[in-house]
C-alpha cells in the first residue's frame, strides 16, 4: 500500500508538446443528469473541462441544456434520448457514466446502450447510480477498461462485502471477480480513499477534509478522473493523480473556507496542474 | 433579553470532525419559488449551500430549474407538482418552506402536503407566504420543531398582535399559544431582530444595516437558518448564530457598498464561518 | 446650463437611515424584453438592482425568465401577457418602460395597458422603443411624472425636431408641448447628454467615453435612473445624478478596458454610491 | 512571409474618437449553434462582444436563448428559423457563420439564405461546418468580402489540397481559385496559423500554446475576427491583429494555467486592447 504524495502529480501531469491539438487530449462523453439531478452532470463536466480534456460532450436530459451551456459553453450536448447516443459512445476515448443518472427504467436503457456500444479499448468511469444498477444486473457491466468510483455503501452493493469487512484483501478479490474480461481500477471513496488495480497495487489518499462533505464532491471527482484519463492515458497513476489533485484543491479552499463547494474545486485545477507540470 | 455577540458564532460553528460525510451535515429541502418568485427560492438555496448543509434539494415550479442549476448545480431539484414531493419531505432533516411560495391555491396544497408528511422530530422553517397562509388556516401548521421567520406585518397576521403592541411579553405568549404541540422558535425580523423560544429566552440582534433593505434578504436568511439547523441541530443558539452571521456578512459588504445584494451575503459565509470555527 | 460635477452625487446619494426597510427604497417595475431583445431588459434590471431600488419586478416575455433569474434572482418576474400586469402597474412607485420592448402590435398593447393604469403621482421612465411608439401615437403617453430618455434620433421622431436643430431652446419648447399635464424631464442622450425640465433648467454631462458605444449602455442607464428615482425621489437632481454616475462608472472601467460592457457599469455602482454617500 | 509581432496590435487597434456611437463599431450577426452545439455560438459571441463590436445579434436555435442571455445580455437574439433572418442579414456589416452550425439539411438552408441575401460590400467570416458544407456545394459560397477560418482538415476539403501539400504557394492558388468574385482572406489554423490574401501577402502567427488545444478556441477566434472587422474594417492587418491577439491572450492565461478555457480568452481582450491602443 502506497500513500499518495505530491510526486504523483508531477509524474502524471506532463508538459504539453507544443505541436498538439485538441484531439490529442481525448474525446470524453459524460452521461448523467436526470430531471432531478442535472446539477450532478454539470459538476462532473466542470471537473473534466478544467482538468483539460480535449473535447467534451454531455449526454443528459434535455431540461439540463440551458444550465449546462450557461455555465460551460465549452461542452457539447446530446439529448440522452437521442438515438445518436449509440454512435456518439462509439467515437469516444473515455465515457463517464453516472453523475445524476438516477435509477429509473430509462437509466437502465442508457446503461444497456453503453454496454452495447462500447469496445475494449475505450475507458469507462462508472460512478454513482451506475454502480447500483450494475449491482442489480451484472450484464450491464461494460466490456471496456473500467474505473469504478463507489463510496463504501455502493461498493457493498456491488461487491457484496459489508462495509466493516471491506479490507484491502477482500476488495482486491472482489474487484478481480467482477465479470468483465478487461482492465479494472477501483476508487473506493472514503475519508481515506483507496485505489486498487487487478495487479494488487494499492494507493491510499491521505489528503482531503470534512469541508468536502457536501453533495457534488463525488461527481466532480468522476469528471476529473475522466479528464485525466483522456489526456494522460488509462493507468493506476493517472487515476491516483486525479484523486490526489481533487483533494489537494479542496484542501487549499478549506484553509480559508468552512465548506468546499465542488464547483470551486474544479476552478482550482488549471493553476494547480500548471504548477505540477513545471516540477520535474 | 440577551444581545447577540460574536461569541455565539464560535460557540455554534464547531470544527468538523475529519471522519464525517455529507449525511452528517443534514438533508434539507427548500420549498418555494412560484412562476413569479423563482429568485426567492434560489436566494434561499444559496444561503443553505454556503452555510454548509450536506445535501440540498429544492422543490419549486419547473420554470425555475434552469436558473437554479445555472447558479447552483450543488442543489437537487424536484418539481413541486411531482407526487414524490410527499416522500421527499419524509426523508428530510430540515425543511425551509416559503421563499417565493406565493399565496395561490396550489401554495395551500403544498402546505397541506407538508403538514401531512412531516413528523415531530423534523425541523420546519416557516418563512414568507407560508406565514400568511397559516394565519388564514391554522390547520396548515406542521407538527414539527418549528422556526418562524416573519417580519412584523406577517407576525401581526399570525399572532393577531398589531405591530405597535408586539412587546416581548406579548410575543412570547402568542408563540406559546400557536396550536402545535412541538418546539417553536420565533425570529421576528426588524431592524433589531428578536429571537424567542417557548422557555422565554430572548435574543436581540444588534448587527445589520440599511443596505440590507432590498428584496431577497429575508429569503437568504431563511436558507442560512435551515443550513445551520441541518448541521448544528435545532436550538435557540443555532438560530441566533444564523441570524447574527447573516447580518455580520452584510455589515462587511456594507462597509464598501451602498447596497447589500442578498446573493453577496451568501458568498461571504464560508470564509466567515471558517474564521469563527477557528476561535475557541 | 449647468455642467454636472461630482457634487451632484454627494448631494443626491444620502446616507440611509438605520431605521428603514425595503419599501422605503421604492417599488419599481421594468417592462421590456421581447423574444429578440431579452438582454436589454436584463441589463436595465441590473442597473436598477445595483443602484439600490428596494423591490424590483420585471415584466417581460416568458422566454426571458431563465436568463433573468440566472443573473438576478433579486428581481421578481411577471409574464408581460399576464392579465395581472395592469394591477402590478398600479402598485408601483416607478415604472421603466422600453428596454428591448420592440415595436410589435403587442408592444403597443403593453403601452396602452401602462397608460390605462398609471396615476399622476407615479413616475414613468420612457426609454427606447417606447419613444418610437409614442411618436406614432401620442395617446400612448402616460399621464404620470415622466422621464424621457431618447437618443437624438428617437427625440427627432418624438419632438419633430431634426437632429441639427435640437438646440436647448427648441428642446425645451418641445418638451413643454408634449401633451401630458404632468411633470416632464428629458434626458437627451449623446456624447454630451443634456437634461432638461419644464422650468427651463438644463444640465449637461461632461463625463463618458467612446468605450460605451456598445449595445446595452442606454438600457442600463434607464434602469439606473429608475433605481435612483425609486430611492431619492423624482427631481432633476436625482436624474442628473443617475446620468453622471453611469458615465463615471464607465470612465473608471474605460481607464483599463478598451470597451465598457454595460453589465460592468452596473457592478460598479454599489461601491461608487458608497463613496459619494460618505462625502458630505 | 511576415511573422506577426506586437506592432500589428498598436497599428490596428486605434484610439476611439470621443465623438462616436455604437453604429460606428459595426453591426455583426453571428449564425450558428444547433441543438447540440449551442456553446460554440456563445463562445463566438463572447469573442465579438469583448473585441468591441458595436451591435451584436445572434441567430441560433431557440434552445440556446436562455444560456446566451444568461451569459451575454449584450447580444440580441433571432431564432434562426425566423423568416426575418433574411432581412437581418441584409442590414449587417459583418456576418460570422459557422460556430456550432452543424451539417444538417437545415444548416444548408441557413447557408442558402446567407448566400441569397448578402451583398458584395458586406464581410462574411466562414468558420467550422460552413466550410464543410461549402466544400460539398460551392454554390453556397456567399458573394461578399470573405474570411475563411479553416483548420487544416477543413481546408483540405475545401481546397482539395491534402494536408502535407498545403504549401503557401498551393494555398494561395487555391484561395484565388475559389469561385467568388470578391475579396478573400484565408486564416489557415494550425500551431503556426498562416494568413493569406489574394495579393499574395502572407502572415504567420508565432504566438499560441498547447493549452489552447480544447473545444471552443476556434469559435472564439471567429468571433474576435468578426468583432475586429466590424470596428477596424476588412483588411489583412485587421484579421492578422485578431489572430495575434487571440493567441497573445491565451499565452497570458497559459503562463499560470495548464489549460486555456476559450471563455477566459475573451475576458482578457478589453484590457489587452486598451494597452495596445495606448502604444503608438
Amino acid at each position: 500500500m502506497i500513500e499518495l504524495e505530491e510526486g504523483i502529480l508531477s509524474k502524471v501531469i506532463t508538459t504539453r508538446p507544443s505541436l498538439s491539438h485538441k484531439g490529442d487530449y481525448g474525446r470524453i462523453l459524460l452521461i448523467g443528469g436526470s430531471e432531478n439531478y442535472g446539477g450532478a452532470i454539470i459538476m462532473a463536466t466542470e471537473g473534466a473541462i478544467n482538468a483539460g480534456a480535449g473535447l467534451i460532450t454531455v449526454a443528459t436530459h434535455s431540461v439540463n441544456l440551458s444550465a449546462l451551456h450557461s455555465r460551460d459553453p465549452e461542452a457539447m450536448f446530446i439529448d440522452w434520448r437521442d438515438k445518436n447516443l449509440a454512435k456518439s459512445i462509439q467515437k469516444m476515448d473515455v465515457i463517464v457514466c453516472g453523475p445524476g443518472l438516477g435509477t429509473s427504467d430509462f437509466a437502465k436503457i442508457v446503461l444497456k446502450t453503453l454496454a452495447a456500444n462500447i469496445s475494449s479499448d475505450q475507458v469507462v468511469v462508472l460512478d454513482a447510480n451506475t454502480l447500483d444498477l450494475i449491482s442489480q444486473d451484472l450484464s450491464l457491466l461494460p466490456q471496456a477498461k473500467l474505473i469504478f468510483t463507489p463510496h463504501q455503501m455502493e461498493w457493498q452493493r456491488l461487491s457484496q462485502i459489508k462495509i466493516p469487512f471491506q479490507s484491502d484483501t477482500a476488495n482486491l478479490v472482489a474487484l478481480k471477480n467482477l465479470p468483465n474480461s478487461t482492465d479494472k481500477i477501483l476508487v473506493l471513496k472514503s475519508n481515506h480513499t483507496h485505489i486498487y488495480d487487478q495487479s494488487g497495487k494499492i494507493y491510499v489518499n491521505s489528503t482531503g477534509n470534512p469541508g468536502m462533505a457536501t453533495g457534488g464532491t463525488g461527481d466532480t471527482l468522476a469528471g476529473i478522473i475522466g479528464g485525466f484519463v483522456a489526456q494522460f492515458g488509462y493507468s493506476m497513476d493517472t487515476v491516483a493523480a486525479a484523486v490526489y489533485l481533487h483533494s489537494l484543491a479542496a484542501d487549499e479552499i478549506y484553509r480559508t473556507n468552512y465548506i468546499v463547494r465542488p464547483t470551486a474545486i474544479s476552478q482550482k485545477l488549471p493553476q494547480l496542474m500548471k504548477k505540477y507540470s513545471n516540477i520535474k
